[in-house]
């Protein structure tokens, strides 16, 4: 479900109208000459407006001359309207459904349009469609001007997200209500679900419960093995809040004491984990903050067990940029938010995972995870 | 939350390997050298893999001359085999975090690859890692091959459909429980969803509550108005069955006794729906159903209000082929699934919409939604 709701809060702090203004100087530099956002985490971003990604066209154009402009299938307009982008002053215009609104975007673009920026998860049928509307133009990619912008956050940008964490938190701290031996991970999967969308958040985007051997599999979800007694249990759970951002943060439960040997990884893990989120500071790279996690893990003779990298960003997205990822030169900055998240998996026996989001300050990473990482065992 | 878990039945009827066969048959007919399908609804019609989109990058790659073969990213391996495209003996290979997954797909294809169908859902930036890839080859949409085959549904998809049908009216049936005067369209929303889970469903697709004015935008969907004695109140709801196929109904309330001429505008819009709904037979076109309802709401004055085609395909995605619209020249046919919904909408007044879902038989319309069709006064 979506909300279209505008509030007065999260109009004026969450989508500033500089941020239009911003895109297009940024394109202007980029040498395009206009981006085409279809909806999605730009859109919102740009706008505030949450549509749904359809297959009528929806599409925000920031021409870098002249002023940006919406065109939405005439059955959203008035959903166009009620939603944050209606308070920006921004041109809404409605097609019906004969038209063909890649023609009536064509048309208001200047004929020396040679090159647009559309958005990275447009639709390739929607770029073809831009393609024959616009054929001499070439396309590249808007997220080479947006998630420059979109990346660093801003303070009521940090504010959402500290809500998303704390939201998040509630429901790891409920674990021991469903978590027990018996059960199986989808029955339990259910109840982690309802409690995301009761501690705060307006829709569940994963939840995984990786039991026994499948702790062992880091993107395994749900599956109907019983939980056992001396089972670890990775649990990596995220919802979006009801002003679009993220939430995602993984612990590692035990139902009863585990296997010696799983307690041994997990402390390796933990400790990788904390010299990780420790080591966040201006200036270091992500790849040396890789490196930092990747390298107690394999002193302690795990590394061939490390089989991802060791975050993603989140915003109003669960993964965007930026990834902290071997080799990655990108430089952190204060205001970018990822995750720390390294994992060992040993596999067809078991595998842990420990997870924060966190923000780069001055100061170091504000962690937006705050429960305990130490293994949970519960009784 | 997605489902990864093998069921015996659905693999071997929802998800037979003749499809891989016959989508490489009519893209060698359509002249293409290979189709390449991310995460979404074609994936999962082609493999019974329920992937989902990210940005590391997920492709199911169709030769026509030679075996399809699956590329994921290693931490998603295991899923993909527990799917039920594990069952299909087709190659399944896992690319690592500092691969290129383009260039390994780049490398597997003939050198004289010319002309690629890429899915109609990739996301631009997946179309854009390809092109680099593959400089010298024209991408054009695997969805002209693929829709003529998803567009006619085979017994046991047309099973899937009744039965996400059944589910969506157990819930239209249960309506009177939660909406009633005082409550918001947002409460009743949340307890609707809550029931769209419990009947059936593992995700609601969309929510409408559109009461009072509300009515009178279809794509409304939920907002904090209280809900009034007097209120029209229209509930357009759908979700996704555990095997991927989607529901979606529409059915028009009022609380208490409704303004008279509310009542003449929805006898209108039933004898509308019924009549399209009786009419519709192999070798009809599209554009003939719509006008059916068209003509029957523009006799009795409404026209200018009926702002939306009739109807939209349904199957593994809420929305797609085949379109019910004004023009369309597409001759339905039998196993073809699709929404039967007129709607009338006075602007800043009150509106209506009845939907339900429809297969074309060789004997007419198999109406997969069963409740009243009348509208349901709720004391």
């Amino acid at each position: 479900m979506h909300d279209q709701t505008r509030t007065a809060e999260s109009d004026q702090d969450l989508w500033p109208a500089g941020r239009l203004h911003n895109a297009r100087e940024a394109a202007a530099r980029a040498g395009l000459d206009a981006l085409l956002i279809s909806p999605g985490a730009d859109l919102r971003y740009l706008t505030g407006y949450d549509a749904k990604p359809l297959e009528r066209l929806t599409c925000l154009v920031v021409p870098v001359d002249g002023p940006p402009f919406l065109v939405v299938p005439a059955l959203e307009e008035s959903a166009a309207q009620a939603s944050p982008a209606g308070g920006l002053g921004l041109e809404i215009t409605g097609w019906s459904e004969t038209d063909d609104p890649y023609a009536i975007i064509a048309a208001r673009l200047p004929s020396r349009t040679a090159r647009v920026g559309v958005d990275n998860h447009m639709w390739a049928e929607k770029t073809t469609a831009f393609r024959t509307a616009l054929p001499g133009t070439r396309q590249e990619l808007a997220g080479s001007v947006l998630n420059e912008l979109r990346m660093r956050k801003t303070p009521p940008e940090v504010t959402a997200l500290r809500r998303a964490g704390t939201a998040i938190d509630r429901v790891h701290a409920r674990m021991g209500e469903w978590l027990r031996a018996g059960r199986t991970e989808r029955e339990v999967g259910r109840d982690i679900a309802e409690a995301i969308l009761a501690e705060g958040h307006v829709r569940v985007d994963f939840v995984i419960v990786g039991s026994g051997p499948h702790s062992a599999s880091p993107h395994h979800e749900l599956s109907d093995r019983v939980i056992r007694p001396g089972d670890p249990v990775v649990v990596d759970i995220g919802g979006t809040t009801r002003d679009g951002y993220c939430s995602d943060s993984t612990r590692v439960y035990a139902i009863g004491e585990p296997p010696e040997e799983f307690r041994r990884l997990h402390d390796v893990l933990l400790r990788a984990q904390t010299a990780q989120t420790k080591a966040v500071r201006p200036g270091l790279t992500a790849g040396q903050l890789d490196a930092i996690g990747r390298d107690i893990i394999t002193d302690a003779g795990y590394g061939a067990f490390f089989i991802h990298r060791t975050g993603h960003g989140i915003g109003l997205e669960s993964h965007e940029e930026p990834y902290i990822v071997s080799g990655s030169a990108l430089p952190l900055e204060p205001g970018m938010a990822f995750s720390v998240e390294p994992g060992i998996y040993l596999p067809d026996r078991y595998g842990a995972r420990i997870e924060d989001i966190v923000i780069c300050t001055e100061d170091g990473a504000e962690r937006l995870n705050l429960t305990g990482r130490d293994l949970v065992v519960i009784p």
